[in-house]
């Protein structure tokens, strides 16, 4: 499990603030980070992305990229992450969409979440099926993961 | 205690959706109203405007009101509850700003905690001094009284 203090001062060292641009996870991943006090110099703003029009309206997703690969899809995570960076001052964004259930949806299977991270170098993503291993449980590793991922394209 | 599934049944009830905006409350209202299955038919989008900067361009709060207030002022989370309104779906807005601490700043004491709460009739604004009872503690009582108040709004 990544400490979330552990991010934040490999952001300090890196000289960059952090973005966060969450569906499924609801705010989660900016509350964790949060959690740390002084993370303020560290994490700059967060969008909780719930609704669809929040994505677009928030993020600039585009609507034929919802139309095309559904909310649930690397390509919608790619944008979230971009649409953060850019919408902020921060210098690495990361964003998370998936099906945290009960239930799936979308023809997509409870507990997949699709993650996305951008720098102004460019945009990873990656897709992790969790399965259904229950609502918070899903929303917990998805925390989890998008820390790790943070911290590793933070490291030096 | 609110329980956030009754937050969202009035709402639902209401015909509305809700709107957060969190400064040190880090996403966690959002957080813990879409802990909730389902949440995505009462629950809009989340602002976590943890920076001042993120205050302004998020949210459209004034900088002469925060040189005027500071960030931890009932002006600043009436501001960014209608801000909140004004930038999303929803027919209802919470808005937090606080100390949570460890220790105070801009003069104000540690656990101060201003609300905002803002809906299409008017804007209301209370202050709560939760004290030095801890970061995570300041921090979970204010979801708390956050989720309280919207219930108290959303009340038939």
């Amino acid at each position: 499990m990544t400490n979330p203090a552990d991010v934040l001062h490999l952001a300090r060292r890196r000289g960059v603030m952090i973005a966060t641009a969450e569906s499924c996870t609801g705010g989660l991943i900016a509350g964790r980070l949060t959690d740390v006090a002084g993370s303020s110099d560290a994490f700059d703003r967060g969008f909780v992305t719930y609704s669809n029009a929040a994505k677009v309206e928030m993020l600039g997703i585009r609507p034929e990229t919802l139309d095309a690969h559904g909310a649930v899809s690397e390509e919608i995570a790619a944008e979230m992450a971009q649409g953060a960076l850019a919408r902020s001052q921060a210098g690495i964004a990361v964003a998370v969409t998936g099906i945290a259930g009960p239930g799936g949806s979308e023809h997509k299977p409870e507990g997949r979440v699709c993650f996305g991270l951008a720098d102004p170098f460019g945009t990873h993503t990656e897709t992790v099926d969790f399965g259904a291993i229950g609502r918070a449980e899903v929303r917990a590793a998805t925390v989890d993961h998008a820390l790790a991922l943070l911290a590793g394209a933070l490291q030096p």
